[in-house]
């Protein structure tokens, strides 16, 4: 099984199941698993069996309508009692995944709006029917949708890129974060199926090493040439003029470019521009966050100090008795970013 | 046990063995091996229960002292040859280590030296003793010329320290790698000496985590405020103006103050630039290379890489198939350098 030829969340209607690769297990493992019930739906979630926002969002659609698509209530009444049970169930997995409501908001609208637009003679059935239609065509947009964007992102990020460059990424704005193409990767992917001979380089990405797990990983299935390196190593990589373009992933941007993304991300930005190598921010354009004036307005969410001493090493490899410094994210200077590679096409900062 | 109360590396005149803390073992537990037999001494350098260049020089040097001393041979001639073997043999244990061949040449200088300046009438238990003696006393000035070394640095290096600074360094070039006080380390111990209120930020320094290892334990051991991150956090750092000063050690200065150190080094360099934060590189004046002209005539090893990919973790953290990019050093160029703390003062770059 290559994962290159499977999408990281799937609808199979037939048996009307939510397939997902069980993230947890690779890179040792590729493990399909399929979800019709809501208690292990909630644990993928919640377990990082599925991770990264986009692809959380399009599970979370896809659950509910499963759930609704399988329901036995033949109340309408009862039908959106157990629905709205069912997404707050399923929004406490990780309450701090704003793509998570995000996608569970949408479907509790495709419900009201549904409703609300009924002719009087329908009966219950019916129209529970009708809700459940109207809920599976809406998880298949937002899958859609994903689809759509990242390989628009693709589209423009691969036409900056030229034959033979070394192309360097952090973390996993993946495909594995995604359905299909994932965003600092969709470059790379469309890269590839053009036929360019491209060389990635993979920051490991510490202390969760997502680059080493997932990155390097989806990228070699797919048959890019794929190198992995210690985050440390980026400078060296681009002194010894390996790396022609940075394309990274990212979590929010601010109104004036500045760009939270994964902890390490600033440190690479700095060091493209002292060696001026373009760096550039792949994301959907509802990453903009214009709300949020400067990246000082940006929360940093500070981490457990275990992920950095004791997660997966065999035995404690830190003294005890010390502080640990572990902050999930950092935030990038707009003057940093080169631009930004969107669905709509590329921006510079100040184009926002 | 408290290793700040411990020397690396000791002589311990009475038993006539040297005492190590086996540093494979940290930061778990402390053991102080005592080694007098050759075949130990070579297992303690090779496999790394003693390490850093200055240590494995003082330890060559104590060794060679006690062989030395605990010889049956009766002759000069069956002494000098014994000497000459032990040499070889730990010569062989880490044929890269400067400091080891250098010490070990040291000590045969010792032998050749004084048996040129006997008088005829000696006979050859009396010629075996002075030779004895003379080794004793090469072995304990290379540790004490260490130990001051180290202090000077420290001290010069204490004068850029001022009460409340948040200080970061890069890997282990600490007590651990040297006798006492360790040459990047040396200022933060000196400063708190001297009651400075100091606060010490660690990079965990990948893929062989010396600085999480070894560097939080040994300046957490002596009662400073220290934290532990991953090498990707020190932009966050920097940013959070949580630095105000950074000590590195290094492997090679070339003539023109290009800097070979652990990998990462020239990343942290280029990130202290941009926020403004004062970088300096602690040395002993002989690691400066007047042969080398600048850093790309310094060659870089290239190490193992299961070393990223497997080392230290539960199971493979990688899949197979890739390349894994996994250099020992990097060069920092010298425009990066605010100072070198040696011990004969600071000097810029351009007054090495």
């Amino acid at each position: 099984m290559n994962i290159s030829e499977i999408d990281t969340v799937a609808l199979n209607e037939e048996k009307c199941v939510v397939d997902i690769i069980d993230q947890t297990l690779l890179p040792n493992e590729i493990k399909i698993i399929s979800l019709s019930e809501k208690g292990p739906m909630f644990d993928a979630i919640k377990l990082l069996q599925v991770r990264g926002a986009p692809a959380i969002g399009v599970f979370a659609a896809m659950a509910m309508y499963v759930l609704a698509e399988r329901s036995s209530e033949q109340t309408l009444a009862g039908f959106n009692s157990e629905f709205a049970s069912n997404r707050e169930y399923l929004n406490s997995s990780r309450p701090t995944a704003v793509n998570l409501s995000w996608a569970l908001k949408k479907m509790q609208n495709v419900v009201d709006t549904t409703e609300n637009s009924f002719d009087a003679e329908y009966n219950d059935s019916e129209m529970i029917k009708k809700v459940v239609e109207a809920l599976h065509d809406e998880a298949v947009k937002i899958r859609d949708d994903d689809i759509d964007t990242c390989r628009k992102i693709g589209e423009y990020g691969a036409s900056l890129i030229h034959d033979g460059d070394g192309i360097l990424t952090h973390c996993n704005a993946g495909k594995l974060a995604t359905v299909r193409y994932g965003t600092a990767t969709a470059p790379m992917y469309l890269a590839y199926e053009k036929g360019l001979d491209i060389k990635v380089y993979c920051d490991e990405t510490r202390p969760l090493l997502q680059g080493a797990r997932l990155t390097s990983f989806e990228l070699s299935a797919a048959g890019i040439d794929t190198t992995l390196n210690c985050d440390n190593m980026s400078s060296s990589l681009m002194k010894a003029g390996k790396i022609n373009i940075i394309f990274v992933g990212c979590d929010r941007v601010a109104a004036n470019g500045d760009t939270a993304n994964k902890i390490g991300t600033s440190l690479l930005a700095i060091a493209a521009k002292y060696y001026g190598v373009p760096f550039y921010v792949c994301a959907p354009y509802s990453t903009i966050d214009k709300a949020t004036a400067t990246g000082a307005d940006i929360p940093i969410e500070m981490r457990d100090p275990d992920e950095v001493a004791e997660m997966w090493y065999e035995k404690r490899m830190a003294p005890t008795g010390i502080h640990i410094y572990n902050p999930a994210f950092d935030v990038t200077d707009h003057k940093l970013i080169t631009g930004f590679v969107t669905e709509r096409g590329i921006l510079r900062p100040d184009e926002l």
